[in-house]
């Protein structure tokens, strides 16, 4: 992988150091979300050096478990098969994972405790053997057909896409017997390094920026503390046919001050027209102005469900205005309370 | 007076019946603030028959105390020497009543602790003896001339002013030997019964629906329980040199459904282009939506001045929009308290 | 008058030089508004010398019209009995002037076409040969004596108030041979030049930052030239019975990026409960942000009445946000135009 | 195909008949795009009775071109090789659809001139032959793997999924000699009736209600004529950094009391944290309010971009608030204009 376009991302220091030792993640093993596990683990002491899972459960203690698609992942956790589960959530170019804002939040209740980002590059592999100019068809999942379209177009014009499951699972079927109806893949550069694979390109992004944001999930729990430097995000549907539900929404963050980093639309109750809205918040379910801002959403909001309050990945500190620090909630809290009991 | 125009209009229940004796009022007896202080006794059950201090106070134990203006009468409470004082506060042609508004927020801390309205209107009173055609001076209190000078232009064209410092006093002046300068004077119903008077016309009122609102004020302590229909009234300067700085502090009561049913700008801090708003909001101190919407104020405003909160003179019970019910701010409070506390 | 509190007020340049001879103004002559209309013409290149309105017209060709009252004077520009009015519309101190806001906005059509503002404090006066141990009793003024009660009470304790129609009516009572209940007033600089009379002290103010803005009224007509640094005034009535229709006419102005300068609340109506508000805000209705804040006024506040746009007294430039210049609107709308028309 | 779900649903009548003849749509034949193209020519009066491209259009003069995927159907209008293409915007299930929201507003300008909405259930077909028994793999895309999961996990446990580029190529692939390593495919009712094919079971859908929304695009011209029940789409980019933006731009559709029936965030400028949003109005271009909000978000906003204004599928008519009407925007136009030109 190559590591200059967001050299600066690192994993996000998970404050909850429970005694988690199995991990469901988006596999199979050689994704980008097994790039993400690595990067959790890392900030909490734990370097992976294999990717055999039995030589990896021997040398650490941990279980890590590749799920076919998220929603796997997440039951794992639900249903106490696994600790934590890693999925991707958001990327820069193509916007929120849908299956995943949705798997999070329907169902029981699931708890964000960690997020990190990775850099999205892909490498261009064929079997050993392969010439370039053999290459007709690429197999790999939509999304990285997706970011690597105009580069395939300029290098490889005329070529076509053969949809996989994951970027690893095409890379794997390469150094198959059987032909896999394609003769190159795109995969990272983990995947890219499995034995008899050829490497033709590697960088590959039609967006050099293109990052994808992974959290670390796990059951309702303790929640990771305060760093100064956090997300909180929830998920909020709106009253029906009420004109001007969303600003009104808005208003119960602007009035405490609260701000808002990311906001994606998810359909609410699968009909047209009805909306939920998933939301990060800057700051942590234990500051007040948060607090406050929750509790005018419950009450004006049909649904609110608490995702986590947790440590941002790029560790920049939350911008906190004036009168709405705990202490000024604090004041204005108490200035209320010897009102009431004056006598 | 003629009680037609507003006979809807009571004293309003004041529910704090302490060991109160000591009246002070906008003086001198025969004003509209005397009936009000009548109403205000009157709901307490207390029925005063005589405009004679003494007599008063050998009838039911209370002192009524007339003061020179509405600083006075403040004051007296202020320093201990009244429990209550009665002032006007707006008037529905003239608004609001400067004076009042200024003196109960500057100094030392005052609260309302009930409000009566008193539908307005005027008599022409003259010395026994004098023609309407011998009239051509009117003495009265500014505001009761600026409030029937179409009715003088009408039936006695060319009358000019002569100010008062009040109703009564003019009234009064009448009865005495010295000429007062002017023929006439208009008073309320009361002071026109005062003997050596005659009435040439009563119930006059350029609006007809003209009415004043007056308070009882006391110094800070047990704030009137809540009786569904209340109104509290707060002091606020909003921050300087700050576009929005209105809207912002509007936000604070919308964001959590608090109406307004009154605003009045006033100077602050005595340069043009600082203000501070005397507000009436619907809602009681005791729920928890007013003190959400104070705590807001008090983080974001530079200065609050809670001036109490009180039962409306007209018993209309306040809306509570759905959301905004204190079982609803308590239902969003434990969420948010389950939230911080689970594990 | 002492010209330090706030000598950088100076009259603002009005810029429609019209053929106005005929003003008429708040009188006696000797008041602030005198002074304030001294300050317009001044501002227009006219000199006034004296205070006998024969003199001045012979030197000036104007004629200066004293009224009685706010109404008068109005009346008088309504009725095209004057060219000008000249009034007082707002003190720093006593807040917005009542009848001045009211009279302005009732009845025909009126038109402010220019500001001044005046610094407020008093000389205390006597007649030749009374001793200051003599003073007991103060005519003047309500409002002045508003603003020097903290004076008197330390320098004349136990003084009391007799009102006057104007300080210069106090004033001139003083001179005639007639005792006029009082032995000392309360009057301007130019009013304590009587004849007859000698100053005990001046520069009198509690609040030595008070100063009154007046405003020169015309026949609706031709707005004076934008300057980039103007006001424009409008009376707004709002919805009845309508949750946040405050917060919704201030959204019509913040859509805009419109910033209010002053906002005075007035009964509307004559009713409780109701209001009008008197509204200045920044910016000059030749400007394309404000036309688009009254266009969103119109449609949504059951009645807009325009009071005129004119230059500042302070000359303080408006601040215009970025997408809110002329240019921007004109941009905006042309892209609009060019959707309308594509083919 | 199953009709009850969402009987009501038909294809809004485009008002624009030009002649329009070549048809681009994300093929192949069979899927539910070529359903949704079907309406839009039924709306305008054409019936199609073939799949098959050269009868179709010996029968009607039309070409329908089936193509890959959403960017190359809006390629092929761009550049002038399609007069229209179709692509599906939004599912009530699984939320817009993120590459046609992209792929419509990046690159040269088109316009929306049409949509409809298709409920969406599927087919499980086999090649005649095949037993249920024997099914282990399903092949169909992933969005309708997704739409039918619990279904097949409670009708054919343990059955995988096998990524095909579009339904109905995997429905062709069953033909095939060849084995296409699934024994049975997720499809629509057209494709189902492929020769060859037999259907275990139809009207298979998780959510019974799923509907998908597609639209008709052009390349701009002359928007569709309003017809009281219409919709707008814009693409607004948000100032960067700037903590309400989000809430700054709803304000701009408020103050002109403009509902929007949709929003859509989308990454702006591939990085993280930073967005644009699709947004749907009520209400036409024709419109004086739609017209206003887009003047002020032109103004406010980096980057806006009309994406047209079209007939609403369900026919529902838009709700006009008062003050909102074309006649007060034009009453208020003409007032400010008034004020401009009085003299």
């Amino acid at each position: 992988m190559t590591e200059t376009p967001a050299a600066q991302l690192s994993a996000a220091q998970t404050s909850v150091k429970t005694a988690a030792t199995r991990y469901a993640f988006l596999g199979p093993f050689g994704t980008f979300t097994e790039l993400a596990l690595r990067q959790f683990l890392q900030a909490e002491g734990v370097t992976i050096t294999s990717n055999q899972p039995e030589e990896i459960e021997a040398a650490t203690g941990l279980k890590l478990l590749p799920c076919r698609d998220v929603g796997q992942a997440l039951k794992m956790v639900r249903e106490g098969e696994a600790d934590r589960a890693v999925i991707p959530l958001e990327n820069s170019v193509e916007g929120g994972v849908n299956a995943s804002l949705d798997a999070l939040v329907h169902g029981e209740p699931l708890q964000i405790v960690g997020e990190t980002a990775i850099p999205i590059d892909f490498c261009l592999v064929v079997r050993e053997g392969i010439k370039p100019e053999q290459v007709r068809r690429v197999g790999t999942h939509p999304h990285a057909w997706a970011q690597c379209r105009n580069w395939i177009e300029d290098h490889f014009p005329g070529t076509t896409h053969v949809p996989a499951t994951s970027t690893a699972a095409a890379a794997n079927l390469l150094t198959e017997d059987r032909y896999p109806g394609f003769e190159a893949a795109l995969c990272n550069a983990v995947a890219a390094q499995t034995p008899g694979l050829v490497t033709l390109a590697d960088g590959i992004a039609d967006n050099p920026n293109a990052v994808t944001r992974f959290v670390l999930v796990s059951r309702p729990g303790r929640t990771p503390a305060p760093t100064g430097a956090d997300k909180t995000t929830v998920q909020v549907r709106l009253p029906d046919n009420e004109a001007g539900a969303l600003l009104n929404m808005l208003e119960q963050f602007s009035a405490r001050g609260v701000n808002l980093s990311r906001i994606e639309s998810r359909p609410g109750g699968g009909r047209l027209g009805t909306y939920e809205f998933s939301v990060d918040i800057e700051g942590h379910i234990a500051e007040r102005r948060v607090q406050a801002a929750l509790t005018g959403l419950h009450r004006t909001c049909p649904q609110v469900r608490f995702v986590g309050s947790y440590p941002r990945f790029d560790a920049k500190p939350n911008t906190v205005e004036t009168g709405t620090e705990d202490s000024a909630f604090e004041a204005a809290t108490a200035w209320v309370e010897s009102l009431l009991t004056q006598d």
